[in-house]
């Protein structure tokens, strides 16, 4: 069941401090940490007909996003996926035809310490949950002529800083990326670098190429391990196409036949521009095509059909 | 004025996306940037006898901050002075007796861009402010006996990912190394180095040393332009001591003479450990003392006086 | 005397291997080790008025770069100065009025070793010069409304591996960024960051910007000591305007009042932009144009007067 | 048919500008980029028997040298193999009995655009071809008694700034390391360490070492793509001799069993001495032996005899 | 045969420079180059039930540590070989009942060559032997419980300066993570990072962890090839347990499954914290348990229990 | 009063544990902490005319070496101090005509605590005393002709890692390059470069080099603080020298005026050739030679004078 919003229309739902609320009305206090510190973790899990995929994959990496940031969920785990659950349930009906969303669990450490009262209960974690259609139409064009990738001046954020395998909430470095490459052209997709030079992912995406017949993706010594990133691996060893995590270079990527990104909304974009020069001759390569086929056939749905679908 | 709360009692009013409200029920959406992305920027700004400190400042490094992070206020410089002296003016009659507070500006981009609905307009940015009373009793101690400071095994951020000099409050680094050195003790305040391991800042704090009567602080290039810190450069120039901004190893540390924090809320912090090795002797030096009591004589009352009389 | 070239016009000459010849006839071994292996250093010394400016200074760096690629000049450096010299007296009558040029000192370590034939004697090193006119019209309108930089993807040789004291000609690094940036907008100037992030130079210029009244250009760690670079340093030391050698993040830029290169063509050329934002309200910077003013005065003429009198 | 020279003596014929004349008039101008910035990409391709060797793996690195130094190449790729081969097959009868030659492709990026006269059309890039017996005596001698290599003090350029894997012109790096380990033993060849302290290559060779039966050569992450190193690969591999690449510390290579060099002019050298240090008891390997064995097979002549042969 | 001390009580025999003679007299001159300048190398080879473990690949490995720093032995590695045996021989019957020792081999370049006097003759080398009880009751309660594991503030020394595979004296990088450890917990192990922030090794001993059913460890880049990393190596793959050398960051920690640390001592110590954050529940994990029985049958020996045996 | 050695011949006196006794049979245990893990810290103060030079300022360096060791001294620095010059006292009277000394203090953290015997009484440190001729005929020569350095394979251990302010007797980094050096040139002094490429110092001896009229020096980032290195700054200073402390590169010294060393033996040695390239015309430049004037002057001998009385 979905909330009623003030004009009588049905509306989302969301979950705040132990509270199902209307979307609009789900707010955090300015006084929390996730604010004020950027003090939070995230996951985002897609459904794909309806059906959440790898949803304990993405709850097993938000426990070690958790305990790598110190951050104490104030709920149990079970608690969480329940409640997770119960959104997307609340939430399915108001999605239109052909239509799939993302559930979003966001952890935040509370209100920031300093600022609470004295003799005031608090709790020890902030959780949002909620849910969105995905924005298929802001990447479905893509799948048939590629996307465009520039790399960012901002470099990733180095390891030893905030290791980039938490999925967490301090994206300053991706944010700013975002907005550079924005500047540049509006339609591309910003990549930001290791401090050394290497390719490590977007804000948001996984970045791969393949070469000769090989599968290329950044180790996880700099770069989100991404459950989609997961997924090709798997995909790939099922298809027998050899894979490998290694250090790629803007040249790796120059030289590549293919490119694409993976992320948990569009699965496999194929990329066929890269700082201003074309890849694969500027047409998805074989490879990424016979990727996000078998990944339809996985989850049982044309992923590009649905995406296209969302094109008027 | 300020508001009345559920329980009738006055409450503290708060400022968000062009309301004013009682602290409690200040709060942002949970599709904010601030929360998903840490995509905001923040200044902390002291009264001393309910007179802002060198506002001017705060706000001139505040447009600093958005121009670097490309965030755009989607208001001007002015009136959000104007906000912000209200929000003091409003809530000064509920400080207590020789209290002072600070008022929280926080500014992010708003809703994410891929969460706005179609047809929907948005500000351009999310404006929260609001004002606490100083949390002199976590601090006040330290000025006689002077305050503990542990290295973090978080290292800070670097320049190329996330410049220090913005005030931006995607602060994961800062967080987990607070929490880090919590667990080894909880009073003690944690220090981020950088790559290459020179010292930087705390959480909140900058710098400094004291080694035969020159003060020393890191440089503007893996640290924070505190206002604070700029405020010990003038009085140390007006005072005729020696000052220098120069890298700082531990070994510099832990054979200095004298080491301090400074911050917004406590000015000036003498530190008598660091790394679990005593400095100073163990007692705040005559060059921190000297420096606090110039900071007294400039703004026209007893710094730690203050802050000692919140201490029962 | 210039040379007569095959169609019965004068034609520019050029010395190249103990000969005067016309330009179109200088010309180097495909086998030398400037062409196969980039072994080669360069002086550009432009003219004011016809006549050399810091021509010395100029011939001391030649020295040096050769000393440090232990490249021999295998004539003396008096030599090599005289022979500068007549080129430009050979070729100032073909300039055209209100019109200056620059004379080009290019040695390489001559035939590549390996392709000496025995019994064969080779000279130990390469020597051409020549003598062209400056490129005004490619930057004159810049002197008003200020030019464009752009960090390019592409990093500046570390000065473990090849100095950039040395001005030498393995100027790949360089090369690409260039065509980097004007794949972006081909009227930017290409700036390259050093290993770290920091501000480096261009392709030929040496980068100032000017923060509170202090003028702030890279340290010769990691940029060349350009002889305009030193002029400038001279001319704020006479105005006395504050200078500092020090290390430049995009931040500083960002926030910068005044941006500008430094160049043996332009001298001085500001800069209105940086990284696709703004500086300096889009205008020439009034510190800028004094040490442009003062530059004038220093060579009896007016520099700016000169580039624009090109544009048509 | 090869040129005749100004002494009526059979000259080898050289490949510049659209034009086939004799090697000693081949030049390029003063004005070339490949003098003034080292713009320049190249490949050198051997015969064995007079056949070229792996030439389509040359002419494929070459394209991608030129896609990431961004020079367009003037004519097309298949025309630039033909007008090689037909430069082979002009000077191949110069060779003496028991020789062979390689032929090199330089191309760079034309008259430097900064210097090129309005109105006049400009090539978009300088192709210049020649072919030239193999120094065999330069080498000869180190197949039986091992080769030395000693560590220049200037470190290969980062693949920040000039990746490695592009093989191009602007080598000053690997001059100078050339010519300061000329100074310390005129006969050792120079390996340059990464910025990191690994071991890359020489200037022109990668580098080998044998331990334990495991055969190890630096990544492509900061060396070049050798086709010799590619060769060895291959021939390990069908020789089940297991090889990895990996980062290499001088450590390992006082330590190695055996260590040998490979380039396209002598194939495998194997390496006795480092650094001062015997290595492999001061006789070559005979893991290196065999893999010669096997690459003579494998093009059908006796690769050490053919060298041996030029000793007198 | 061991020797008589001074109390008539037998003692422990030693070997240094040439002599068998007591422990407590075996001293060297306060000119050694091992005391002035750390100038030695050294190996721990212990016994089990008696006999030595492993000790030609301990010796192997002496040689390479010997000719990486460039320090002679002054007698053949037969010899010492040989002496060594025989110190074991002479003081294994007053180890205790079940117990086991292990024999020290340490080699120094000699009295400082500045401090050699003219006319006299000195020794390549001074070598001393000696041989120990293990220390089973410092480490014996950590195979029920689990060890304790805190990373230092000091970084490992980097393997261009001081290659971690070198097992050398001079240890200070080492020394003071010790001691800074101890201050946080005099029970814990130090664990030292690299320049880089990945995870080295403690203070002799190898470090793994074990996630999803993968044991890892730090590679040869940053750390020491310990004779007991190299057995848990081969006894993973003698059970078939797939094992990785990788970078490891405390991420990876913080979330493995299991760790532990390998010495010639212990051979295998369950860790069970981590930086203050419990692994694996705090219980010793089962791969750990299986390897150190898989050990324990290797050596006929029941490893854990002998080291029990001592715990009062 | 000096000891009597087994020969009846006089015999310098050392100190080891609270024992004066021949130099002869001055030793420490195999276990001491110096000689397995180079734990030890030192100082060398020589004598002018027999008078001790500094020797507050080197026990000052003392202190602040343990206290960053963490090396306990077991007794009072006062004490040691006295032990010092009575070491002094005892040995003057066997010194030559026109001779001086050095006195050498080495304290250890002791036995190695893990080979510390239950129920024995341990003392906190191993304190080592004694007092050497210096070694006038090494280094006299050089005072006329110029001494040479070259720069070591091998760089200097990282600040992070084992600061170089720390006065420690962990020097295999410079041991090493000591070796690596002597087998290039056995009388040229070992040069050693930090992590990035710039200048440190010798093994034993801080680097300067005098570029138009100003002397430049390695900051105490990268090297000891040497008391000779702090004496140079003062007599500059005293004689209107500019000087800087800043980071020096091969280039800069390439290309250098003058170039010396600075130690506690020697206090100034000129150098005149630097990496097989000659400097300063091979001669001891004029500043060099000013500033060995001055600090003769300042001891009230004639120190190069008394050096070359040595040389036969």
């Amino acid at each position: 069941m979905s909330a009623l919003n003030t004009e009588g229309k049905k509306e989302r739902v969301a979950y705040v401090d132990e509270e199902f609320l209307p979307e609009s009305e789900a707010k955090i206090s300015i006084l929390d940490a996730a604010f004020v510190h950027g003090d939070s973790v995230q996951e985002f899990t897609r459904t794909f007909n309806g059906e959440l995929f790898k949803f304990d994959e993405h709850m097993d990496r938000l426990v070690k996003s958790l305990r790598c940031t110190r951050i104490n969920l104030s709920i149990s785990i079970v608690e969480l996926k329940e409640v997770s659950l119960e959104i997307v349930r609340r939430n399915k009906s108001l999605l239109g035809p052909n239509d799939d969303g993302w559930v979003v669990n966001l952890i935040s450490s509370g209100i920031l310490p300093k600022w609470r009262e004295k003799g005031v209960e608090y709790k020890g974690s902030t959780i949002a949950i909620h849910f969105k259609p995905l924005p298929f139409e802001s990447y479905a064009e893509y799948y048939k002529k590629g996307a465009r990738a520039i790399v960012a001046w901002t470099r990733r954020a180095s390891p030893q800083s905030i290791d980039p395998k938490m999925k967490q909430c301090s994206r300053m470095d991706l944010n700013v990326a975002t907005r550079e490459v924005e500047r540049m052209n509006p339609k591309a997709y910003a990549i930001l670098l290791d401090q050394q030079g290497n390719i490590t992912e977007g804000d948001g995406q996984n970045f791969f190429i393949v070469t000769k017949g090989v599968i290329k993706t950044p180790t996880l010594h700099n770069t989100l391990g991404g459950i989609s990133r997961a997924t090709v691996i798997e995909l790939a060893k099922k298809g027998n196409i050899p894979i490998e995590e290694t250090n790629i270079y803007p040249y790796d990527v120059y030289n590549a036949d293919e490119a694409f990104l993976t992320a948990t909304s569009f699965c496999i974009l194929p990329l066929t521009e890269f700082n201003l020069m074309s890849i694969s001759d500027s047409k998805p390569g074989p490879i990424t095509k016979q990727l996000l086929e078998m990944w339809s056939e996985e989850v049982g749905m044309d992923i590009v059909g649905q995406a296209m679908s969302h094109l008027k």
